[in-house]
């Protein structure tokens, strides 16, 4: 492997064409996208990626996950691999470069260095990993891939139990299959993953790219509030024991909890449900979703407590009983120092500003950070919209991100052959 | 008419054995019913009660609205019809008595009376009117019946419009025909119902008989709550236009109202669905569901603004866009004195204790109540409980109520006999 890498870039046409290609598989309404994990358009959008994988000649691999694969080998079958995805998947009425992006800009690598005969003492691998986005179970993909999914996640998942069974056996998956996918860490160079934002930061401080340094923690919980059915207009309001009651105060209070004592944190409760559900009985289950997020380990410690402690206050306040039930979580983790540096470094060289960042939304590098050296780049979001169709990064950033993946893994190759590999 | 009347009661054995059969259809769990308007549980009751009208002689009849009724003719055709009556469908996991009662006690009354071969200046007809409980349209039977049913109601129903649908089709009926099947006030002497209180009043003052004066005003409405669509990991929680917030607020809020300022009042916010629902998503759209009910006009009035003002508020307060979607209402009306007098008299004979009681939840009766003279009669509900599994009358107390509505339903015949039916 010669310098002459350093001058690589991608191919900028065939990087836009097959972008816009990309969106229109599972386009929604005039921007958006619903490209739901296992979604027929998900599907599409796999077997888009496989052909054009083939069409470069690269191999095509699924594993037990149905995580999708395109591979370069190097020339030394027992060399490890460097990793570099993200995800074809998008949230219901999403945004068109969160995770399609990464995955795209992946292959880009791989078609480049193909054309341009880099010898690396790697394999490279773009990974496309199944359901980011946990419509079925949250990090599906990179979990199994990393050993950390449990049968507890997919028995109690955080999406619709009938459909990810029927999900898994449409795509010829199986549970046990999915739980045994694990890859050995030890055949894992790195990984790096091109990301939009999808916060406000870059393009506030007008810089081009982000050099992640940690990505949040993030939690999920189903909470069950409990109290008494029965006729809505016969049931004094004092003595009623309307779940409703818990579950809106809650909704309420966790906003409150970080505004005022966990700034620059999050939470959410993005789904509601009552039961029975009907306008003339009080209701008598009210189910919320819980979410939240922490930069770091000890404040994500404290943010659950302090959630979990009020959701139970406000049982106690309306004379309900109450379940809280543990759905998952990612820990805060720390990207690596030699990819931070790899990323910093190539953007300087390539003339672009870079700065340090927080990845706020999880990601799947977050499973990988603990099994092998693992990096993030982010690229500006405008006006840091995501999880929406208005979700948009202009295309000279989707360009400036993907030359510096591809900067950054050839730099962080050539560092990691020169320290002997011993990251 | 001769004054053997005063003396009938109804067969104890007939209605128990009756009521026993008609609680399994539909059974619910232990002691539950779900008998939904128009699903196959309610159908099957609507065979039955015809097949036991058949049975006993009497004449059936189901008009455009799928109201079915048993009728005894008298011996003069033009002469008017006294109606008795309530409803045989359930919400959802409801329980046994909740309008099931008034129609099987309406049923033997009109069996007694042409077993004893009396001979009446009227028609009596038991009536068991469709939807009461609102599953799709609420009091679907009775505003058709009374020609208060718009358009309006089953274009935009407080249920779903598909199932609606399709539910008129399996049914025989037609959406023409259900807006057309207004009976001429001028064929009726009056409305009589025989139901269970729904609420704790009556068995906390040990009393047996209800007789109600006033029927509670209730309405609906849809509320709508729209913010913005987000990433729930990276839009900062200032900046969030969260709908959940607004609906939360307001869910807390409708309580409160009622409890500091329309004590006696009520108001159920007794279904939420948020959009798109997602842990990961900011709700862009809370859907809530808003029931309220008063007695009397200017505080069913008062009422509703105050409701609605303090929806909007949250809206405000939380930078969300709202939509009031006014569903329908049933105004408070009064029950006709002569229907109170003879049900009043009535319980006295039969050595019952009788107070006068608001009806707090919403009847058919408040469908007749602006067309003919109309009467309703209470008996206890053990602890008030009702919409639920664990609705519950002691059997004494079904068999009090059965005997007031036919000796009251005969009191009145003969009263506005006596009056040249004048009322």
């Amino acid at each position: 492997m010669n310098e002459s890498w350093s001058n690589l870039h991608i191919n900028q046409q065939r990087f836009q064409d097959d972008f816009a290609e990309l969106c229109l598989i599972g386009k929604s309404g005039e921007r958006g996208l619903s490209r739901t994990a296992f979604s027929d358009a998900h599907q599409a959008a796999r077997a888009w990626f496989q052909q054009k994988a083939r069409q470069a000649g690269l191999e095509v691999k699924v594993d037990a996950a149905g995580n999708h694969s395109a591979r370069l080998e190097c020339a030394k079958p027992d060399a490890p691999t460097l990793l570099l995805g993200s995800h074809l998947d998008s949230v219901p009425n999403g945004g068109r470069y969160d995770g399609a992006l990464g995955v795209l800009a992946a292959l880009e690598v791989l078609r480049c260095v193909k054309e341009h005969r880099l010898q690396l003492p790697v394999h490279l691998e773009a990974i496309d990993f199944t359901d980011e986005e946990g419509f079925l179970v949250s990090f599906l993909g990179s979990f199994a891939f990393s050993g950390k999914l449990t049968a507890q996640d997919m028995a109690n998942p955080r999406g619709d139990r009938q459909l990810l069974e029927h999900s898994l056996q449409q795509a010829g998956l199986t549970e046990q299959g999915v739980l045994s996918a694990k890859r050995d860490p030890a055949s894992l160079a790195g990984y790096l993953e091109l990301h939009v934002e999808q916060g406000p930061l870059l393009e506030k401080e007008g810089v081009s790219i982000g050099v992640v340094t940690h990505i949040s923690g993030i939690s999920f919980y189903r909470l069950s509030y409990h109290g008494k059915a029965g006729h809505a207009g016969t049931i004094d309001m004092e003595v009623r024991r309307d779940a409703s009651q818990g579950a809106s105060a809650f909704t309420l209070a966790a906003r409150q909890i970080v505004l005022e004592q966990f700034r620059g944190c999050f939470a959410n409760v993005g789904a509601a449900h009552y039961e029975p559900g009907l306008f003339n009985v009080i209701p008598e289950k009210a189910v919320i979703s819980l979410e939240f997020r922490a930069a770091y380990p000890q404040q994500f410690q404290q943010l659950r407590e302090a959630l979990l402690q009020r959701a139970r206050q406000e049982a106690e306040r309306f004379q309900l009983e109450m379940e809280i039930e543990y759905l998952g979580q990612r820990l805060p983790v720390e990207m690596h120092q030699t990819m931070q540096d790899a990323v910093q470094q190539s953007a300087h060289q390539l003339g672009l500003s870079a700065v340090p960042i927080i990845a706020r939304a999880g990601h799947d590098a977050q499973a990988l950070a603990d099994i092998c050296p693992t990096g993030m780049i982010f690229i500006p979001s405008v006006a840091g919209i995501s999880h929406s169709p208005d979700e948009h990064t202009h295309w000279e950033d989707c360009l400036n991100g993907a030359n510096v993946l591809l900067q950054a893994a050839l730099r962080w190759i050539v560092n990691w052959d020169k320290e002997e590999k011993s990251y």
